[in-house]
């Protein structure tokens, strides 16, 4: 087996994953937890860091480190300021924060992307701009619409292998506190098998509302009292619902849009392909693991490894 | 001091009133307190109603009771169907439910009512249409275009003295959901003074976005990011962005509409014509103590107490 030339982390809210790679990306060795930076025990991240790819480095101590997501916020490890829009490879790896641990190992910390900074409505990005680079450099022509299913999803605009504009929906969160902590929740059937059907219904119902998802979102209740909604499937519709909304708002501000690529895994990824499909709009889907290969092209460009 | 004709209780989610009152609606006594439906200990309605009403009955054995609210829910006391659309005094009065508690006394409750029950997107109402009888007793028009805010906003259109429309926006519950529960409330600093301001901000914000709300949302979060909202901000800011997309998505809805009427209590009412005013919709306060007179008006109408 060749040695590796790089260890990689993308370290976001819910998860970690690493990888010691050689410089053609192929992988050595991996290791993933679910210590995303809002797990990490007492705020030790150097534990989890040393837990996860500790041997790795004791084993090669010289082995670059390249890490980005969340774990650069404000509630991460190593907080780095965003760079304006359009960032590329070139200026993500420019803009690499060198960070020493209590143990003396570097790890480079890949920043995030800010929309409208100064006026207007900001928005903010901290690891989707990492998976783009990894799709760009995977090949594909460098540009188009790219979707980012997630707790809060991205849809994020790529032009000349740049990513140029992006925008956040909540998507993720609010379904989850809704049926955590709202009236929603409450006729809410635990553990029920995933029902496409009652998913469609909610695309369809949030694809042709009149009024604010504010309102529709009373639906999930509404139809279950009336039982023309099951309690099985009312987490379905109530996730159509929500999907669809953000699908609506997406095709409607990216007017003229037919297709777009989805980035993401297995079934939260082909929700969304079913939502987009109900509007009308082609979906390719993205290879996964283009995190690592986003550190790998940034962690090249920075001369961290050899080309 | 003349004797009460009539007990009327106003049951709702949060809070429990009742008032001993004359046939010609002057209050005699009255008494209130927080349990409402989802704060009754043990789930022991009947000890709650005891507590507040019991001395009234003891001393008075043949005073009709009428109550309206959530407390005939389906998280109630006494689940009562709902009476389909338009709703009026009297079809409400020949609705009523009477309803014997363990120790004998009778309850006459007043059901809500539906829209689309049977097919198409369903709603609910309770409590509110025993405030806009109260309303359309008490003088005006029988007519026009009502908000009122709540955990639950409800728009409801009446016409001939009738309610014949309505719609629930969930705008209340998401901000208390979001703030406790969310990535939006983390930078949120607790108790902080209200700021119209930032309150407006949000409207203008809401009213102006080109995606949803579940993409605007986010920037109560972007925007403390880069210090341009201060974390004592944070709260007014979210609610104008809620506030803002129920007024915007109402007013849209309901288009031409030029002149509303906001029935509802100090600050929440306060702030929804502060609302409307920038959507450019001139606003009438409903009097207080509605429910009180739609409960008499109701039990007029059913023969309860004479007319």
């Amino acid at each position: 087996m060749r040695a590796a030339n790089l260890i990689a982390i993308d370290w976001g809210t819910s998860s970690f994953r690493a990888w010691a790679m050689t410089d053609d990306g192929t992988v050595v060795d991996e290791v993933s937890s679910p210590n995303g930076i809002l797990a990490v025990p007492d705020g030790d991240f150097e534990g989890v860091f040393e837990a996860a790819v500790g041997a790795w480095l004791d084993a090669n101590p010289d082995l670059p480190v390249i890490a980005s997501g969340m774990i650069t916020s404000r509630n991460g490890w190593c907080e780095t300021p965003y760079l304006p829009l359009p960032v590329a490879a070139g200026n993500l790896a420019r803009a690499l924060r060198p960070f020493t641990t209590r143990k003396g190992r570097t790890i480079q910390f890949v920043t995030g992307a800010a929309r409208n900074p100064e006026t207007g409505l900001p928005d903010v990005i901290r690891g989707e701009e990492t998976e783009l680079v990894g799709h760009l450099a995977a090949g594909g022509s460098g540009q188009g619409l790219f979707v980012m299913p997630g707790t809060h999803s991205k849809w994020a605009r790529a032009e000349g292998g740049a990513l140029i504009d992006f925008e956040t929906y909540m998507t993720g969160e609010i379904f989850a506190v809704l049926s955590k902590h709202s009236i929603l929740g409450r006729l809410m059937a635990a553990d029920a098998p995933p029902a496409n059907d009652s998913f469609r219904r909610g695309v369809e119902v949030a694809r042709n509302a009149r009024s604010s998802i504010t309102s529709t979102l009373f639906s999930a209740r509404s139809l279950a009292l009336f039982d023309r909604l099951a309690p099985t499937e009312i987490a379905d519709y109530l996730s159509g619902l929500l999907i669809g909304e953000e699908v609506r708002s997406g095709v409607a501000t990216h007017s003229g849009i037919t297709e777009v690529t989805v980035v993401g895994r297995g079934d939260l990824a082909d929700r969304f392909a079913m939502a987009l499909d109900l509007f009308g709009v082609s979906v390719s889907k993205a290879e996964p693991g283009m995190a690592r290969l986003g550190l790998l092209e940034i962690g090249k460009r920075a001369g961290l490894v050899s080309t």
